[in-house]
């Protein structure tokens, strides 16, 4: 047994192998095997992350892996889905067990809260940490929640506050400005809360959803073009958390909020819906519309310049 | 839209992202949508290659391409499985159009071949060349081939000539010694066929199975430990190509077919099977057999230093 083999061991331990109703056959054969209950469907999503560009080098082994979970079940919210199981590829530089065993205890903290056991992946030596998830769901035949079902006269949502995301990352970025431990910002960089319970509770009302990673104002587009209407957001309706308007005040947590990505909150839209917080509504037309003023693609994307662990 | 989204282009396709019965949502939202046949399962399995370690860094795209995916859907095979579609998650160190567009015909070579579709993944920068493959396939309920059923008495079979793979090693290491263009052994190590056919034709009869992929000592190994039981293997029975021992002479040739993985075929056990080329058979006890003599698990692991793409 080499020490990649002996490293995969951490990977089939109980508390991340586990149990779970849809999972026939995990870890241990050349596939696993997953069935579906009547009425079900599959969803699923494959993210990759690669170090120094998703999360910066100097992250723990724990925070890095929930980070990356937390980051691959937040499309699984988006559709409405409850979590099945996830499996892993890791390409690592060399096999260090203690690092290893973090990243495993972070993978188990998010797939024990979310009964998503792993079921498989694969481990190989690489020049640097690149990871792999791939996320599985079920959803009641049909009732995945798209991008594409927004109506004219339906109204924008958003599930949480918005720009605590890039509100987290000068603390991300910079290895001398240290995270308050189990902080606020903490938290929203490295394990933002998938929002799984949310995306099921709308997904008898919601038209439209996506969770938002890329910008609110980027992904609104992302519901337009799908959709092929326009949507018009009133930024003073746009929620902003306590502790982002204290560490950057009102305008810079509004920039962050219209453009800064990596909140994990879900976008969507609805007739009503008594749930999330009204940020606007789905017009005729095309594009994105903020307090009336129709935007630009580029003004829609994050600034130039602005550097991005996303 | 930036140069990495306009590569994802390429991998939305209509040769690459082409329709199949159980995906109901391919790519563009945030997950895939596949739904089952009444009484079929899921099966899936996870590879990731790395450039220099899984395949040689002068490899051409559309053969890097075409190895990646024709190995990962052995596994598919092994379980007797029809494939669905796949996931594809590739980090690149910049966003070549001519690399990527030769990286996908060779991707779509293999997928129309075998009817299965590109339907999600993620592409990013990183340092180095890595690809993560998901592949699917349905197998009726409960008929999926496992390690784990050999059964004593029962016979051990191979789908093919075995040492190919480590035939053809000298030529792709070596980017001075050229493959003969669409010859043997490039098709070997870039293009093994993978075994769906026959693995979905001996599902009635197989006990076990898996896909040589470590060597047929070290394969045979797992299906003994997961079986619980022995197996001996005559060296004499094992099939060999007239190419691989034209090329290495007839010691070589047996070594490499015995330690040198990367063959692709099955190895499987039933009790009878017209199909198969029967190699040997399933013994009580513990381990794995060669002609009459035990071998330690190091005999059955493919030669120290012998430098390996798998």
């Amino acid at each position: 047994m080499n020490e990649f083999q002996l490293i995969q061991q951490y990977f089939n331990a109980s508390n991340l192998a586990f149990d779970q109703d849809n999972v026939v056959k995990g870890i241990g054969d050349d596939c696993c095997i997953l069935k579906l209950e009547d009425n079900q469907q599959f969803v699923m999503s494959l993210d990759t992350l690669v170090e120094d560009v998703h999360f910066p080098k100097h992250a723990s082994a724990f925070d890095i892996a929930t980070r990356a979970l937390s980051v691959s079940l937040s499309d699984l919210a988006a559709m409405g889905a409850s979590p099945v199981a996830f499996t892993l590829g890791i390409t690592l530089p060399n096999a260090d067990e203690t690092w290893i065993k973090e990243f495993c205890e972070g993978l188990s903290a998010v797939a024990m809260e979310f009964n998503m056991p792993l079921i498989g992946g694969d481990t190989t030596k690489g020049p640097c940490l690149v990871l792999s998830l791939q996320v599985h769901g079920v959803v009641e035949q049909g009732k995945a929640l798209t991008r594409s079902g927004a109506k004219v006269g339906h109204n924008v949502y958003v599930s949480g506050p918005m720009g605590d995301g890039a509100g987290a990352l000068p603390f991300a970025l910079d290895s001398t400005k240290i995270f308050e431990p189990g902080g606020y910002f903490h938290q929203a960089f490295y394990r933002p809360l998938a929002q799984v319970e949310f995306g099921k509770s709308i997904s008898a009302y919601a038209s439209s959803c996506l969770d938002v990673s890329d910008g609110l104002l980027q992904d609104a587009g992302h519901i337009c073009q799908a959709s092929h209407l326009a949507m018009n957001i009133q930024s003073d309706l746009i929620p902003l958390s306590a502790e982002l308007l204290e560490e950057h005040g009102a305008e810079k947590s509004l920039t962050y909020a219209l453009t800064g990505g990596d909140d994990y909150q879900l976008l969507y839209t609805a007739q009503h819906c008594e749930k999330g917080i009204c940020i606007g509504e789905v017009k005729e037309g095309d594009g994105v519309y903020l307090d009336g003023e129709i935007l630009s693609k580029s003004q829609r994307i994050k600034q130039a310049g602005f550097q991005h662990f996303n």
